[in-house]
């Protein structure tokens, strides 16, 4: 096991990385992966292989692997499946640390060519005890060193941060990196587990759990061949890292297709569903509450308690946030009496200034917002702040009042916040926010409110 | 009632607006509103009325209404509560069209003062049968003749399109406003009731309905003083607009703070559900819903039947797309051989040729692509299509390779879309795929999956 992490580790961190199939025709895969290595920062050695002798961004292939004189830490293979027997004895006689193998056409096809194929490079794989990740993947993201072995080129683009996604799909990852960079969400790995050759979920879990830069598993599941030695893992995993999982496949039609796509048992969605809620991992039923919550567990504590309490800068969105807290297991705070001496100290005698509070009338007063919000998270009664407030022009100085505030108290107990404006008002403020680690934000106050729930039940499935 | 249409006409549609409590002051009201009337594109006169003669945003300003010698159609009340019975006075005086009162401070104070001013200022208004939008509104904006007559001046940003936007909560109103600017929907209207002193949901419906700008009726709802007198009209109404609505206040402490909010009695949370339901109209349970759902009733016709085709460019997205549908009461078109050949015939042997299908190995064949699109458009088993499209760099053509067929088919059938690219790949083509009506888009595959379940289901009510 100790040997394939360190197999695991050499092949995200590359000193040396072979394509082999790179191209100058766009056409061809093998160009995207070219332009992914050569735009994207990454600094080691890269070796495009090619027979052909013309250059490729800028560097001369070489005409086979054993050309090239040093080492080959990871090889990207993207050439016709038919070849890929002959180019991986080649990598085994270079004794290349590891394989992301892009070509498709192998087990995921009717024909049984595609599953001989499959058998036949395995072997070889294995034999040499070379891990692949793949085939049928668009590869592997590392934002540590910033090595994009994808077609993608546009993976760069992914802020660094805390959250491996790890899917069985690469659409899936395709869509969870776009929505990523546009709500700011930060990745340490992004990686595409293809056919799974003999690299699969438990080997990349197992890798994950000693990777520093990763505090959060987003995973992305649709049929995996052995749930139980999963689950284990999963079990095990819990305790030292946050998890969240998106399992597809829950309708008839969904099901069959999955199976089709991945090759593998896709079977009883609520079986699953089960097992990962007894593994104590929570699953989620969207893409996007898919990165919400991977968003959150990366940047919030969890509620010790499933009090929550709602500062809203206006009432609508705090009523639509406590329906969805209400109706996901959280309950609104009772404030101490203390604390609701403070809050009647800040706001006029208007209605809300129980939970949920209509912070509105205080908006001109930062002074008085601040202590408002401070005695709310001083209150022991309290163990999450949903933050809510909407840009309306006459507020524009509203959160650079919360500042000092939010950043003084820098989670001690979680603060998700919707805070929303026209682009260019307080997206840099709340980027900042965010940054500083003051809180987590969402476009909506139902997702807000959704995200802590989610670290809630995060936490109480983490217990069992 | 007649009359009454006619005055809110004139509301919406002055060519003079008085800003009674105009002020140079930024941290007043009265400044944000002058910003919106003079900085949102309105051609009619704007009238500042403030007993101090400085100019405000380069107009100088009248001491008082009856200094102004013209008539005034639109007056926007943003002086203290305690003034507002002399103000009411004087635009009855002046034979004012119509009054926007911004104002707090009326019947949703708990102190009993508030209360007896709302009645004195609505004894003034309903006497001279003068239309109130408000009091504690941000007001109403008119995108037809860019009339912004609300305390936030980004209002103003927001695309003109076919959606009326009427929000019993300004917060909510706003938050739409933002997320529409961001997904590029467009508004007729943005209404916001406030506590509707004369003019409540029932009397701005029948407005909207002889609105020929609207197409859709966008609601959020709190508490409704009449629900029978709205679920009637709503049974009326949805043979001539679409509609779908959006209520909080389900759960128990969201009820009792949305009492306190709009001073209506906001009750049990099913019964609404319940003759929602009856009266046919859509209701949804999130302010992403609702916008979602609004945005494709306003750009697709409503499907003929349950059975959805779902082209994906890759599998995963498929697969989500097909779980939500499947739990959404839509179906898995069964294709016809035809269609099937065709289908067969531009995709290699892969698994996923039946519905869900994977078109991803067509990626590089525009002609390919566009038959296949088009035979299952035409499938007369096939009343919606999803299609959903990640970018991946090598398939950077795809949108451009299908924007014949898709335009030239101009949604016969509805045609729903999440088709994603990091920032500046896709925008222009999906946005103006959109303007030309060939498909309305989503971020991800379970909304647009969603938008289409909902214009089903639309549908399906609407034959009540």
């Amino acid at each position: 096991m100790e040997e394939k992490l360190k197999k695991l580790k050499r092949l995200f961190e590359p000193e040396a990385v072979a394509v082999i199939g790179a191209s100058r025709d766009p056409s061809k895969l093998g160009y995207h992966v070219m332009k992914s290595m050569t735009t994207g920062g990454y600094r080691g050695s890269i070796v495009p292989v090619n027979p052909r002798g013309d250059e490729i961004f800028g560097l001369r292939p070489f005409t086979s692997l054993m050309a090239f004189p040093r080492t080959i830490d990871l090889a990207i293979v993207v050439v016709p499946a038919a070849r890929v027997p002959d180019v991986f004895r080649e990598c085994v006689g270079k004794k290349v640390g590891g394989i992301v193998l892009i070509t498709a056409g192998f087990k995921e096809i009717e024909d049984p060519g595609g599953t001989r194929l499959h058998d036949e490079i395995k072997a070889i794989a294995d034999e040499a005890d070379i891990p692949v990740i793949g085939p049928n993947t668009f590869g592997i993201v590392n934002a540590t060193n910033r090595l994009n072995a994808t077609f993608t080129p546009e993976f760069s683009r992914v802020t660094p941060g805390g959250i491996a996604c790890v899917s069985q799909s690469g659409g899936i990852a395709h869509l969870l990196s776009f929505l990523a960079m546009r709500e700011g969400v930060g990745f340490s790995k992004i990686i595409g587990l293809g056919n799974r050759l003999n690299i699969d979920f438990p080997e990349i879990l197992d890798y994950l759990l000693g990777d520093k830069t990763t505090s959060v598993l987003m995973l992305y599941v649709e049929g995996i061949d052995e749930p139980r030695k999963l689950i284990a893992q999963l079990r095990r995993i819990k305790n030292e890292k946050r998890v969240v999982v998106y399992k597809t496949g829950k309708s008839h039609k969904g099901d069959q297709a999955s199976l089709s796509h991945t090759g593998s048992m896709a079977g009883n969605h609520e079986v699953y569903l089960g097992a990962f809620r007894q593994a104590g991992v929570l699953a989620v039923s969207s893409v996007e509450e898919l990165l919400d919550t991977a968003k959150a567990m990366d940047r919030c504590p969890l509620p010790k308690g499933p009090r929550v309490a709602i500062l809203s800068a206006q009432a609508g969105p705090g009523i639509a946030a406590t329906d969805v807290c209400e109706s996901l297991g959280l309950e609104l705070a009772q404030f101490q009496p203390g604390t609701q001496k403070s809050i009647n100290a800040c706001l006029p005698p208007l209605a809300l200034r129980t939970n949920p509070v209509d912070m509105g009338p205080a908006w001109y007063n930062a002074d008085a917002l601040s202590r408002l919000i401070r005695s709310v998270m001083e209150d022991p009664g309290v163990d999450g702040i949903l933050l809510l407030t909407m840009f309306a022009s006459a507020n524009v100085g509203i959160v650079e009042g919360m500042r000092e505030v939010l950043t003084s108290w820098n989670q001690r107990k979680p603060v998700v916040s919707s805070i929303l404006a026209p682009e260019g008002i307080w997206d840099t403020q709340v980027r900042d926010l965010e940054e500083k680690g003051a809180l987590v934000n969402y476009p909506t106050p139902e997702r807000a409110a959704r995200a802590l729930a989610n670290l809630w039940e995060s936490r109480e499935l983490g217990r069992r």
